[in-house]
């Protein structure tokens, strides 16, 4: 395999800051008394997952039966399928694949219907099931009140806790606001919980935004994605600086066109997330007042003040969002130069 | 290979719509006594690739040099990367690569110094140019009048001619004025180049909403890529009916929560485009008043009148923009369930 970085656009991992930031989130859960379990959605690389377990990780978040899969082929053997999955006959003959081969294995469920068919396909399995609740993202996960009454229709599964997803952390000003929110719903499933008769072992929540404002009173265990590379979306929240963003896009200036700098790095390299507090498309990480103002499949419009970088000359692009970039790619072109990195678990969406 | 429909998400192709969408782009242009050179960045598919040369387009379109190589290894001989390409060694030794092979290629040019990079590093190639004007997207190419300056920087390259691409045709009631400006555009670069002496062989623009406004009278050529698929955009710029629509998500309804539709299409399916005149992050294609008010990599939130689509239940989601799905997505699944078709050049971005 070459180890010489292909033609732009391709994604760079700056290997320095990468491992700094797996160890400053260790670290921190360490000190707090937190297991952390990080989502692999965002890297979906067979070498990243091995810096976080090696870093303390207790095991991995996935969100799909195939990511799950992609990482048990790459030696992890203590997975959390985040998602409330509705079951197949296909799905839970995977899911007891994956149990036999020795992996220990939870999934989420949101209903009782969910619930019902999980404990229906995968009785006797030993897999288990968390219960996600709504903490204010609005996505799914139940009301708290009733995670009981899902719990119990998950029969003789063994409930190991509840979880959350306080993605409204995603929003100017609200991260500390989003964790309160999350100490508050996972504090009041676990009630519902006992009231069943139940315990919650595992108290589950996190995001990288509100990471920092983790209620350890309440939480057990918590399940950031991003840290490993943040992105413009952690920079614009304020959850991350520049110089700890370890993914970035290598473009070239391929035009000069009305003034502004046109890059070759497009939506399907960066992906096309904006969310509404986005100030643009992307950022240059080597130009904090450019912004990404237009974006194209193979195109970036970038304007920025002062004189232009020049026509063929190469510029690192901060996606929006790490965990949709890296999705759109098969390698990951390490700042050491030790050749790519597979993306071990692209697309496994199903 | 199994021919079995794989977990959701996965995207589906109606086979019969697809090839319906075919054949009536190409006799509309036969009819009109254009060319059609159809952007194969749409399907990324040496099978849809097949249909439309089969079905009388005189090449294809690429974006890049990468799906170039992926389509000339597919059998397609006549290819025009409509691209302001900044040529290196490498790219220029690729591209001679793909003339050795016996391709006829074309590239894009849209300055006077990217014309003279490629006349050093093509030299004797046979590559042809074509130079890309702004019509009034504003994104590349250079403005029309500028064209013969362009060209004549070319050296010994031949000028094919000049192409554009209309992509301000994407806004509501802006197709037929964007047509407009294409063909005002190219009529301004053809005269340029004729000042300089030189012959506008090639006259091409196009894209799926301004192609049935497109001035015959100055264009030979039209490049459009997402007709063949179709998409939410095109649906709602009123330029494909829901009947047209080819590609959709096949997913699962997998929550009810916060009485909604939670669909496990997420983003890293259907993509995370979204056009100021969006309605939403995608339509379902049964269900023409239900909206994805929300989504994420794992999760779309469907919100629609009546009852909600029982759990367990699958729909048909049309992606915004059919281009990033599909190059998502590893294999598309026709409906008449002959087995996958690989999505042969995704993610050849470089």
């Amino acid at each position: 395999m070459s180890t010489a970085a292909p033609a732009t656009p391709y994604l760079r991992v700056d290997v320095d800051r990468l491992r700094a930031n797996v160890t400053r989130a260790a670290e921190a859960a360490d000190a707090a008394g937190v297991a952390l379990r990080p989502h692999a959605k965002t890297h979906k690389s067979a070498h990243v997952a091995r810096l976080q377990l090696e870093a303390g990780a207790v095991g991995l978040t996935v969100a799909t039966v195939g990511e799950a899969e992609a990482f048990a082929a790459a030696g992890v053997t203590d997975l959390f399928v985040a998602y409330p999955l509705w079951l197949t006959a296909d799905l839970a003959g995977r899911l007891r694949a994956l149990r036999s081969s020795g992996a220990r294995l939870a999934i989420g469920v949101d209903s009782v219907a969910g619930a019902r068919t999980a404990a229906e396909l995968l009785a006797g399995s030993g897999t288990e099931v968390l219960v996600e609740v709504d903490s204010g993202h609005h996505r799914s996960g139940v009301d708290p009140a009733l995670t009981g009454d899902v719990a119990l229709a998950a029969g003789d599964l063994p409930v190991r806790g509840v979880f959350t997803f306080p993605g409204h952390s995603y929003s100017p000003g609200a991260r500390a606001v989003a964790a309160r929110d999350e100490a508050a719903a996972l504090s009041a499933a676990r009630t519902s919980l006992r009231t069943a008769g139940l315990d919650a072992g595992v108290v589950s929540g996190g995001s990288t935004p509100s990471l920092a404002h983790t209620d350890t009173s309440v939480l057990t265990e918590v399940r950031p994605g991003v840290y490993v590379f943040n992105d413009a979306q952690q920079w614009e929240l304020g959850s991350a600086t520049p110089d700890q963003v370890a993914l970035t896009a290598v473009a070239t200036v391929v035009s000069h066109a009305g003034g502004r700098a046109v890059l070759d790095a497009g939506s399907k390299v960066l992906g096309a997330d904006r969310a509404s507090y986005a100030s643009g498309c992307g950022r240059l990480l080597d130009h904090p007042d450019a912004r990404i103002v237009q974006l194209s499949e193979h195109h970036a419009v970038a304007e920025l003040p002062g004189r232009l970088p020049p026509l063929g000359s190469k510029v690192l692009v901060v996606p929006n969002h790490c965990c949709t970039a890296v999705n759109l790619a098969d390698e990951l072109w390490p700042s050491t130069g030790e050749g790519p990195w597979p993306v071990t678990a692209r697309g496994r969406n199903g």
